[in-house]
């Protein structure tokens, strides 16, 4: 059975490691990106460059889409709804779940059938058994084509409500955000004592994986809002300690702006009673 | 051949796991809290409970402390610095460098041999094959009482200077604090829309797990301070991308708090022309 063709729209980093793993997976590949240079390596390995939006969007039923942001994609598509019209649009360009869901709106507007979607690998992941990928809105047309999709990593298809894909990117991003800024300052701060990295960072992330295997724990305390059954540290203890690691910055020369804004919440979770619950609790203060 | 007999001051959580892998272990173990009701778990398995601190530390040469902070550890240890004379003290209570070499200071001035450390585990991982522990000080006394402390968990000796345990361990504590401030961010932002945790946290956990792995590559940019060769995920993508984060939290009712330093660092680094380098260059704006 021959594979179905496949266009992308940008080829940045991530549209380059997309349209690769396509034309290597075999299909017709179609290719477009604004400054028209960075299609050549693609057109190497076998890939067609479009010469304008129109002729990359006619060229096949599954439109990828991957550009930096929501407004170079409005902008982008919108001289080619027409020509989009019947086709399937998955938009895998980082964006909030309100992006998603007026997306959505103006390709229903247009008969174009619409995925969102959210990477969650870099690209030299893409097509490795680590990367996976969310998408949400028409269950239909991601039927369709999850074949072709599935090159990219391991799709989630996580509801149909649009929006749901960029919800679930944006949280999984922000444990990343998270995670890279206490890196980040933890490497900073060895730094100033000049402690290989060679010797500190596999370290740093053992322990970061090693402790983030108590994710689902927390999740279940998140959830049901019980953050006081079965702690072993408590939140007091740790606001005790978080002290240290304030004053540690401080007078290693760094500044500590990544993670101070864990200091006051604890505090005043302590404050307010909750010292012998557990430091999950923080999350009942972020609440507006 | 018999154990060397322990003596463990301090049984909150981790003490009491620390003074239960010991008498486990086969050491005879005595143990002191300041709330004596405490001691009651730990006799019940063959540990002596000590009256008062000077019975506890006269008991055996190697003394170990895990107690809230520097503050508690110091009033507890003055009034016995003579009963202390001659024998090893091992320091578990988390504290700051500083902290750490002032100890050392008192220790020598009173002819006790010190060890600082830093648990690297949470209370029921002591003993398992996850923990691992930081030890700096007296390599001597380290090197002697090694037999016992391996019952904690691995132990890392990273060197003379009293300080660098304490370095190490707020360093490793500094990565995993910003990983739980975004794991938790995530979860919140994920629980306005009732997704279930079950669903959302192993995916969060793997996530960040596989993020993790580029943790030696980030401190070799760090350490080199080339925050521009082999980028694959630009910062002004990511600074783009980190407006969609923010936006999201807005718009679902929870306060970014945790995670918002980032962004004025990226958008500065893009400002100030490494738009197309590597995240990790915002280490260069946070050393003062
Ligand atoms: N790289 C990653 O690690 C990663 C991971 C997951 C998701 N993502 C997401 O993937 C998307 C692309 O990221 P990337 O790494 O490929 O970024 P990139 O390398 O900076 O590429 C940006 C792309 O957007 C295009 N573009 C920007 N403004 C445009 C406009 N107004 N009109 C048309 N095209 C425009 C650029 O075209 P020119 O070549 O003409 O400038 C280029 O193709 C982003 O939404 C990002 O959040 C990236
Ligand atoms: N739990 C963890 O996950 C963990 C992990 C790594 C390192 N640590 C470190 O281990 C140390 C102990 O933590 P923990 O979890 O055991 O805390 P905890 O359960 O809150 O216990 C605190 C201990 O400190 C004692 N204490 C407090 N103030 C004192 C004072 N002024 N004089 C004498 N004793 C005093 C308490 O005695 P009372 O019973 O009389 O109050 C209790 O034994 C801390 O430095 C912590 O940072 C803990």
């Amino acid at each position: 059975m021959s594979k179905s063709p496949v266009t992308v729209l940008g080829l940045g980093a991530m549209g380059t490691a997309l349209a690769t793993a396509f034309v290597t997976g075999g299909h017709p590949t179609t290719v477009w990106n604004r400054t028209p240079g960075k299609a050549e390596p693609l057109a190497a390995l076998g890939a067609a460059a479009a010469g304008d939006v129109a002729a990359a969007v006619t060229a096949s039923e599954l439109v990828v889409v991957c550009l930096l942001d929501h407004d170079s994609v409005q902008e982008t598509l919108a001289p080619v709804a027409a020509e989009l019209a019947g086709r399937t649009l998955v938009n895998l360009t980082n964006g909030t779940p309100a992006q998603a869901r007026e997306m959505a709106r103006w390709a229903a507007g247009h008969g174009i059938a619409y995925v969102d979607g959210g990477i969650m690998a870099i690209p030299p992941g893409i097509g490795t058994a680590q990367a996976f990928l969310l998408y949400s809105g028409s269950r239909p047309a991601f039927d369709t084509f999850a074949p072709a999709l599935e090159l990219l990593g391991t799709p989630h298809f996580v509801g149909e409500d649009p929006g749901l894909a960029a919800l679930h990117d944006i949280a999984l991003l922000s444990g990343m955000y998270g995670m890279f800024a206490g890196a980040f300052h933890a490497l900073a701060l060895v730094g100033t004592e000049r402690v290989p990295a060679a010797e500190f960072a596999p370290m740093l992330r053992d322990f970061v994986t090693a402790m983030a295997a108590g994710i689902p724990h927390y999740a279940h305390q998140i959830e049901t809002g019980d953050y006081a059954s079965g702690v072993v540290s408590n939140i007091a203890m740790q606001s005790a300690g978080f002290t240290n690691l304030l004053d540690t910055a401080e007078s290693q020369g760094l500044s500590a702006e990544l993670l101070a804004a864990l200091g006051p919440l604890m505090a005043r979770r302590v404050a307010e009673g909750h010292g012998a619950e557990d430091v999950t609790g923080i999350v009942e203060l972020l609440k507006r």
